[in-house]
């Protein structure tokens, strides 16, 4: 799709263009500032006029907004801008969780092929199967017996040593002998949960939250406290500091990085802070970075474990959102929980799929596993700015949505009289899949909320998705 | 290694080698009753002197005994005959298991793969892999997206069908929708127990029973009651029925088919017997039938889930001990525990892995898998005659042993003053892994016992070290 740059095209154009390509492939986000006009000129060794003029441009494109005293910053290319979801720091305590006869209805819907898939947080056409597909070929012949006997209870060795050598990538020192490899990052969270806590106690998570950590405490016979978060800044902090204090907190939640559903990155301060205030009270962090490494950033952000001392952040990962949801493969570095969590994998599956992690551990080693997250980082972040200003062209005002700094799903929060949950079963009835915001918290809040998943190529058919969803919330109240 | 029968031989001599080569092939197991002297004379059309003259040189040879008043039985055709490990009926009450650190151990050595493998039940060098292997490789051909999405939670259909369609054979009639495939039989156990008991309830167990039991009914914060199990006739059903009495027995788990690590296969009777026991007092009934598929008989044994009207039986399988242990595969059908275990799945590892239950479900389409189980029985039951034969040559006087009808691993009870858990760590330094009795049992018992597998091909190395063992045994008291 991208021409090469027209040499006749005048000065200030071409650093336009330049920014727009950024914007486009999701180098520059929406609320990203961009260089500021000393900066470019410096950078691109162009005049300030020319650097002005490239931005009036950009302006007019709808591409940035000036604020005042500050500079530019990216806007979404649309007429009317809608607002992020609000953040409203509620008093909770905790509860049971009374969601689960909702929650394995959305759990059959968004497993259903046959819908319009912006249900299932999955971005099936774009992993990498070819590539994949040879690998496997490959270790069947070179191989026979790799399944035949029991892997390693913590997982194939290759495997693990891939995973420590890229963590520092994320400035985290982790060796492969701390990590256990699980089926998938759902076991992995709940190995994690079972390591800290017992039946009676409380955890601390985000609300909203991804909504199966709702359940996996729930089965657990534990309670959970929901602590306000912020679709930018995350966590409420203070809130959290005092549910420590009056309740019997054992482990917190959190999602750091390409929250699900919010789509933050949590900058590095937040995330020292974070950690640094659970450590201080004794209660372990169980760190979901599920997503890490869709970060729309040009680095890899860093994980919360990257600022863990002593031992206290259950780091918890997977291939699944990233490269293959079926080959059923995620990681944990459980820190001073490593032996419970050891352990408990035994007796909750034994050991992860062979195959599977030694064609992930080859592609890894290979270099294609980079390469590829490269590309896929970039297509994304597209995804996500076409299914962003679909829903600001078709839903109806008073809509708020969500701008993910990386992953694939949005958050929106609809007009205060539109119910999540009609909304979620008048789309099923049009065969299309959403999942409905209530099951995302405990505590009947995100009523009017839904997240849509971006993991399909933008086409026609979601084009139509998206209107017919903005069309249907008019009547779903 | 069958030759085709001389012509020229009398008789008697056709007849006897006809019963010689089903005990070799294990269609006849030691302790089986030989056909009567009338019933073999009517099968076979031969005289009653023909059947005397057969059974003498049957005798002669020591591969039958006769029993005063009762006809004649297979026995090891060898010098002196080792007992059975003994029953004994102690009083138990529900404990909490206090054996963690010990299986940490045991578990980390039985995976490792540079010992002379006595220790994990695997059947490595037996499994079908190039078969499998040609599956996968035309799987990822025709259908290259296998992995790129997860499969259903309940598991591919598939192989759900498939596994319904082969209950028939054991008497059950399951329907595909109403399985949950797992990854592997340890997760199936797992969602079992978590399903029916919560912290703090009772579970009955066999005792001895597979060591991974009491480490999920510990990790649960439950309590194990357990219940002494005969070596040829299960569980002590008056013991059950009074432990229900005394006691919160929320749920009871037995493995009645080729039970681990006895070996026993409960007969109908005792199946249904505590099918309707543990229905009568409304305690769901774990069936742990893993081994199920290995059963030396000529006909696959029913299922306890045969017997049961009321949905009270939670079936749990895999196909890790007979086809692959690498695929993590297994299954649950967990009658009016469906909901529960179906959503405990999603939230334990939202699904299985894909390719494998996909090249399992052709595997099975195709005949391939009973075609092959055929041949593994067979193989299976001629291993543990040569590992049995090995034992009692080696072991000292005062050494019983289990008489397995399926799966691969032997009981040995060493005298009293033999520590197994000594012998398990001298084994150990000389490179050969067994099982200590220990962890069998969380309340003490079975310190004088061991669990060896006769999962590799016998060869030279096996010989030596069964009888290292053997010698080690007169050192570790």
């Amino acid at each position: 799709m991208k021409a090469m740059p027209d040499p006749k095209l005048p000065l200030y154009l071409k650093v336009a263009q330049q920014i727009e390509g950024q914007i486009r492939k999701g180098a520059l986000r929406v609320g990203d500032k961009v260089p500021s006009i000393r900066g470019l000129r410096r950078q691109q060794g162009v005049s300030v006029s020319t650097v002005l003029q490239a931005y009036f441009w950009l302006e007019n494109k709808g591409w940035i907004e000036p604020r005042p005293q500050s500079g530019f910053y990216v806007r979404v290319p649309y007429k009317e801008r809608m607002p992020e979801p609000e953040f409203r720091a509620t008093r909770n305590v905790p509860t049971g969780i009374g969601i689960s006869d909702l929650l394995d209805k959305v759990v059959d819907s968004i497993g259903d092929h046959s819908k319009v898939p912006l249900g299932a947080a999955c971005a099936t056409p774009f992993y990498p199967n070819r590539k994949l597909n040879r690998i496997i070929s490959r270790i069947t012949r070179t191989d026979p017996d790799h399944s035949a006997r029991y892997e390693s209870t913590i997982g194939l060795e290759a495997l693990r040593r891939q995973i420590a050598r890229r963590a520092v990538t994320y400035g985290c020192s982790l060796s492969p002998n701390d990590l256990v490899v699980t089926c998938g990052g759902m076991e992995a969270l709940n190995l994690a949960v079972r390591a800290v806590a017992r039946a009676g106690d409380v955890i601390a998570i985000e609300s909203p939250t991804y909504f199966a950590v709702l359940q996996v405490i729930e089965s657990l016979g534990m309670k959970a406290i929901e602590i306000p978060t912020h679709p930018r800044t995350g966590m409420d902090l203070d809130a959290l500091a005092s549910a420590i204090r009056k309740h019997r907190v054992r482990g917190c939640i959190s999602i750091p990085n390409c929250h699900n559903p919010l789509g933050f990155v949590l900058d590095d301060d937040r995330k020292k802070e974070l950690v640094d205030l659970l450590a201080r009270n004794n209660v372990p962090l169980i760190e979901d970075d599920i997503y890490g490494d869709l970060a729309f950033t040009a680095d890899r952000p860093r994980t919360a474990k990257t600022f863990d001392t002593e031992g206290n952040v259950l780091l918890c990962s997977s291939f699944s959102k990233v490269l293959s949801p079926g080959f059923r493969v995620g990681w944990i570095e459980a820190g001073r929980f490593q032996n419970a969590v050891k352990r408990l994998k035994f007796i909750n599956t034994i050991a992860s799929p062979s195959l599977p992690q030694r064609a992930i551990a080859e592609f890894i080693e290979s270099g294609g596993y980079d390469r590829y997250l490269r590309g896929l980082r970039e297509t994304l972040s597209n995804q996500v700015q076409l299914y962003t200003q679909a829903v600001m062209r078709c839903f109806p005002a008073g809509t708020k949505i969500s701008r993910p700094a990386g992953g694939y799903v949005l958050w929106l929060e609809l007009p205060e009289n539109v119910d999540g949950l009609k909304l979620y079963q008048a789309a099923f009835a049009q065969n299309i899949s959403i999942v409905p915001g209530a099951i995302f918290s405990a505590n009947g809040q995100f009523k009017n909320h839904i997240r849509i998943s971006c993991g399909h190529p933008w086409d026609d058919s979601i084009d139509r998705a998206i209107s017919t969803l903005g069309r249907l919330c008019v009547r779903s109240n």
